[in-house]
């Protein structure tokens, strides 16, 4: 059984490069159709769900009465929303079938599967450019704030792995392969890259 | 040009790697033969040139007399050392050669020449079975000492990289791959990995 899981920087072009791995292997590929899942299960809105995991990390709220009450409401959504997304992430690879799957700390969650771990990053202005290439600019015209949205959803993500992990996210020693996808087409290089990791697979 | 620079921890099996890659490629390979060069340049031990370079590092020494005049004197000989070694590294990228070399900050030193950047890696148990099996346990009996070996040997040069550049030695993006080799078959995993370097160059 084979898993491969992309952890990424935001517009370092992961989820991208996960699914191409995935059609260029002709496996199945697991992303946004786990926050459906999660929100039907929770009864839940899907956009308020992906809206919470991408920045809607846990704060460290005094517990006192009246205006705080639903933001410690929302935390508990957190919480709800990260056990259903473990869960649904076990059942995926329960089925037994060969995956893609980005984000959501599945290297972590499903480590007794032994996945073939990928991180993906790049520098600041390539990632700039990836997300104003992607029409992220409507919202975010000025590249400082593509910036300050760049680094707010890595800082989540850091953050959201800390508390469901005992690892760090981003740091290499945690993947089997770390890429730079600056100054890359990443359509050319999923071929070498499927190899390697399929060679890899075989050892 | 292509230039291949592999940087990598003690054990990793980097320097194998990088020799594996310029056979795959059948282009040159630059390693211990530099160390021979600065030792005539210098007319200095090769010996005495390598473990300047291994474990060798500048130590900030109060400048007194005496006991510590020697060590200063080899602290500059350090020194010179790193001098000729940028000056021969230079010498070779400017034949125009493709070439893969390994270790010596030729990453930062080449930089004008767009190397590709490879970082190699593994966890400490792997490393230790590694340097156990190139027979390294003849002079290190225990696993302890091995780990303290390696650790010794990365520390030193993580702490010349901070001396020579003003680039941290293992940070992921610094490099445009890094490789966690723990448990994989170097021979193996070579050719996709040339092939990967080989797309990464025509972007």
């Amino acid at each position: 059984m084979n898993i491969i899981t992309v952890s990424r920087e935001f517009g370092s072009g992961g989820r991208e490069l996960g699914k191409r791995l995935a059609d260029e292997l002709q496996i199945a590929y697991y992303d946004k159709e786990i926050l459906a899942t999660i929100a039907s299960k929770l009864k839940l809105d899907e956009e308020y769900v992906e809206k919470k995991l991408n920045i809607g990390n846990l704060r460290t709220v005094p517990v006192t009465f009246g205006r705080t009450f639903s933001l410690v409401n929302q935390n508990l959504d957190f919480v709800k929303i990260l056990v259903e997304q473990e869960k649904i992430i076990k059942e995926i690879a329960e089925k037994g079938e060969d995956f893609v799957i980005v984000g959501r700390n599945a290297d972590y969650i499903l480590n007794n599967y032994k996945p073939f771990n990928l991180f993906v990053y790049a520098d600041m202005e390539s990632k700039i450019d990836r997300c104003r290439r992607k029409g992220m600019e409507d919202n975010l015209q000025k590249a400082a704030d593509l910036k300050k949205a760049i680094l707010k959803v890595d800082k989540s993500r850091k953050k959201e792995r800390e508390i469901v992990t005992d690892s760090v996210w981003g740091k290499k020693e945690n993947y089997h392969l770390c890429i730079n996808t600056t100054e890359i087409s990443l359509k050319e290089i999923t071929p070498s890259l499927a190899n390697y990791i399929k060679t890899w697979r075989k050892n």
